[in-house]
């Protein structure tokens, strides 16, 4: 059986319930033989399920506000003392905006909101990434992954301030990217994953029209999340030690299809 | 003579001094007809010389901290006030980083001002827009453009935070240009510039070797700051209607060059 | 009134009928002040009505097959010399399939069919080039426009084999573009132009539910033939020195939405 | 032990000597488990050492044009006979250009052979798809693998007709693996590898130098060929399912690094 992942070590964030992602990751990677911290915000964690992930996985938890340097401080030295080692991989799985949480649209945004969607959901990455870099927690090689969306390329309706995070994030993990692969040889991508019914995402107005949409695009169908869990497992493993600071379709062939036969059809129905 | 822009009006955001970009699309758009409120921060403004181009093209001035929806209101209530109508163009250059002023490399950024140079930088635009919006400022098919710069894409040492603003920005106008397109036909387009030796960009630290790279690389050489502006005039006329929620690339053949005879050379002769 | 291509002189390909796209950059390039000889292949000009057009537009024509080096050699020095002068601007607006003719869907495509179409459509901008080049017949700061569709970057169904000759096309204007802009300032770029209902287009398999679809998906609608031509004035004149080796999108806002309201209320409805 | 391809068939192409990507492939999908048939060219396959490779590997050979219909039909049904069912995979690893073996410049190439180029490098990609979906080769959840170059999406001196056979390569990807996605769940991706010093690709004149850049920019270094035998193995996987019709960049981090310090350094010292 595969074990891709022996003797590695990581942290994964933002697993909330068994649909996150997040929390597919940690399944697959312990699968393979990863050991790992879990993290998530205070809050977060009280909603959610995180403990049965835990007792799982063997993976003790250490929350943290992605937003506080304290936190991320002591996720970082904690993760490292309990493992008596360094980290070789990183899942960074966090967003938040309270602009689509209150429903608010994008002509008539809250800027303070829209500040917090920027550091909670991107500058975070950047606050992960420089305290690692300052403890040196990296082992060569490791590799670090963002979740994002489409949105940062292509202007979605309803999903409001979070377009501009996810452009966010995938240009820190360019630029980090670039620094943390001449310090350390680690690399940094975010996976581009296609609407994935989580609760986060199905929080966001107008969410069924995308999953809808993106489905009957896409050729193979929405990436479902333990595909998603998969292509991190292959991010994280020594097979892909030459990928960095690129921003990963995982979307059945969504973005790079032009129209498809459902899409014709819808059309050409609704026309009769 | 050619008179693209007679009838037009607009807002020019900015202009610091003569070697500015926004100095120089103030001139290019007075000579091609336009008029246009001149308009910049407080603080900018009394260090730059910008009623001499004031002067120059009978062009009142509305200062606006742009991150103030106050100063912003009466900047486009202004402007409307003062000619009468409503708005055709609006240049936003607007772009400052502590950070960078401050010689921060980006392991060291500063999250405070990291925000405030996305706020500054970036959100701006969305504040100017979401007021014209809401004040019902544009006639059909007004144009929008914001300068940018090639970070937005590809990492660049020492742009630091400032490339994560241009991802903003740009992310921004894809976003506002769907959403102004739909409602009032106005489009809503990025320039990303070749480096220009500005007050602004020549602040940047290792700018002369970014310029000095570009250079040699760019088969038509740098864009100079009058052939951006000439390129900014066509972006305001009726020429470029359905054109937008484009980042277009003002770069000399920068952005599509994989590697040019000058490199080759220089890269031979290091190793002799 | 804008004299924007005064004194300038080119080559106008592919004006067929008063659909075409090349028709109405005649028109407008006219309008500017422009002188051009206009071309076509022999056959193309049997069936059209390329003679009006002269007429109106005082425009010599020069038939040429653009896949014959000796047509395109008397077409280009027979254009210097009708006007005593190098070349300042080239429209290239040629494509032909003779898979789509044909009604083949992709999966049965035939090889040297699909060789031809990359020949006429494609390579042919090569040769154009070649030929200008060998006859050193630009002017410096020329520019050459060669139209594209976004199916070099996203899969459309119907349109088969002319994907692969837009992607080649668009490949050509990189290669192209750096070595004339080094040899004679000249730019070359390609408009990736909406849905546009010529002849040619109107003859693909599926044309209508790509028009349809386009429409509804772009803020602005789809791009109209006159828009496109205004933006090839745009290209040709001085106002865009420094734009080269571009693939520029000129279609409403399609190709940066991720999804529009109207495709939101179409997929809404359909589950209903 | 990983065993990620255990139980998997495919067939690999391009294997010339222990140099070639291809080779490494070979070596790495067998130590994962795979079987696979081999296949190159006759003329290839007298200059090369592939039976060196056959034996380490267990793989049989069946040489095939891949321009002739004939012989990829008997590739694909001899490897489907050979293993007593479907395929899981295929390499594409086949280029060639006779205007870079004659050290034709730009300007001049021969348009016969620029024909011969999109068709051997690129077009063999299609009559290979189009040979598996009319014998109805694949297994479901099958992948095609194509090695494709920078070159495709930027302007590389010397590289001359390759950059558009990659452009092409590309685009064939993404339309067939429209196709094959529907039809059989079948991904269609390439990888952009770095520059890699291959007999292949040590013949391109100015290879060191496009070689020496790349490696100064990219903050991992140019990727060695055993690095793109991994991902071309991850790719293989079933970790990738729903990655499909991308053009994936295994480069080391060149393609979105602006500059980096090497060039900074390098450029500030050719001035002193």
């Amino acid at each position: 059986m595969p074990n891709l992942l022996a003797g590695k070590v990581g942290i994964i964030s933002g697993a909330l319930d068994e649909r996150s992602i997040a929390w597919k990751v940690a399944q697959k990677a312990y699968a393979e033989g990863a050991r790992f911290v879990l993290t998530n915000a205070p809050l977060a964690m009280r909603m959610g399920e995180i403990n049965k992930l835990s007792e799982e996985c063997e993976a003790p938890i250490i929350p943290a506000d992605a937003t506080s340097m304290d936190d991320l401080e002591k996720l970082f030295s904690g993760t490292q003392e309990h493992f008596g080692g360094k980290i070789d991989f990183v899942l960074h799985s966090i967003g938040m905006s309270t602009n689509i949480r209150k429903g608010k649209h994008y002509g008539e945004l809250n800027y303070e909101w829209f500040q917090k969607t920027l550091d909670v959901s991107a500058l975070s990455l950047h606050r992960m990434l420089a305290v690692a870099e300052k403890q040196d927690a990296f082992n060569e090689w490791g590799s670090v992954v963002a979740l994002s969306y489409i949105a940062a390329q292509r202007a979605f309706l309803d999903y409001t301030d979070m377009s501009q995070a996810k452009a966010v994030l995938e240009s820190i993990a360019r630029s980090y990217g670039q620094r943390l692969g001449k310090l350390k040889k680690v690399r940094v991508n975010t996976i581009s994953q296609s609407p994935t019914k989580t609760s986060a995402g199905t929080g966001i107005s107008g969410f069924d029209a995308f999953y809808e949409y993106a489905e009957r695009m896409s050729p193979l169908g929405n990436a479902p999340a333990e595909a998603c869990a998969d292509y991190c497992v292959s991010l994280f493993s020594d097979l892909t030690r030459y990928v960095t600071m690129q921003n990963l379709m995982h979307d059945g062939g969504f973005s790079t299809t032009g129209i498809s036969e459902e899409m014709v059809e819808l059309l050409t129905n609704s026309k009769a």
